[in-house]
């Protein structure tokens, strides 16, 4: 597992929100005080796919954006369910294929909790989702929310990536 | 996906019991009413391994496996958590990169549930452990009960990918 190393053009990372149905991705370069979204999307798979399929698609597009953007780290969401089991399990194992990407890559990789990324991007642990897609628009000076809702929580994610790095590692980006 | 062709020498069904600390595999060939044993065995990670690297290690060690043996379909545990879902995430993610290999081979996949596959090989679906390898050492022939506990698994799951497949399919193998 590499370490990302500080380039000139500053620090990039690629937030992924997972999801089976849907999975964010948002790529953030920060270069010192100034993050800039470079892309953003959203994968989306449909239910008449097998589940097989299904994943082998959100292989496939995601380690495509991963060759394309070339990114020095990955922040992916760590996961919470209560009592929906059911689709918790679908969801960690789209999530599981975005793991092994990142080995795949030698990606190192940050999981921060939903509470971290809220904490991270708003200052709180308990904000809501508006204020989150607010202050990602606000944080990357775009002219509106960026859409759709998974692309801006990944968003959220990688700007996550990059705080919790610059803070852990007490540097200068 | 394709399905599986009835060849002169059988059908071969790789079984997975998944896991990220020890995930087991087992594979079985039925020509006719006899079911033979072909290899079985059980990948381990350590917890010195970062997680992400873990998953990499699983995909290479079975896709190996998978490129060796050439089955003709897959069948793998659907797993089931009670509370404890400190340990299910991590073997959901596992599972994710086992379910990402079968698509990647263009192979089904059966998903039995714990109780399908003890009624498959013991006849009951409350059968326990002991019960479920002394069937499999019996279906298979084998001089003892196969070592470790997690091959013994994927040889069950197996047995159970083949019934299912005759059943579903009401042919003669």
């Amino acid at each position: 597992m590499r370490e990302p190393e500080v380039r000139e053009a500053g620090l990039v990372c690629l937030g992924v929100d997972p999801g089976l149905a849907r999975l964010g991705y948002g790529l953030v370069r920060q270069s010192g005080m100034v993050v800039r979204a470079i892309s953003y999307g959203c994968v989306e798979t449909g239910p008449d796919m097998a589940f097989t399929q299904r994943l082998l698609y959100l292989y496939d597009a995601l380690g495509e954006q991963l060759k394309a953007c070339s990114p020095d780290f990955m922040c992916v969401e760590r996961l919470f369910f209560g009592r929906n089991i059911t689709t918790a399990e679908y969801v960690w194992q789209a999530r599981g294929v975005v793991m092994l990407l990142a080995a795949q890559r030698g990606l190192a990789v940050l999981e921060p909790k939903p509470n971290q990324i809220k904490m991270a991007v708003c200052g709180t642990g308990t904000a809501d989702k508006t204020q989150v897609q607010r202050m990602v628009q606000r944080l990357l000076a775009l002219d509106a929310i960026p859409k759709p809702d998974d692309a801006a929580d990944a968003l959220a994610i990688a700007l996550t990536g990059l705080s919790i790095y610059q803070y852990e590692r007490k540097m200068k980006i």
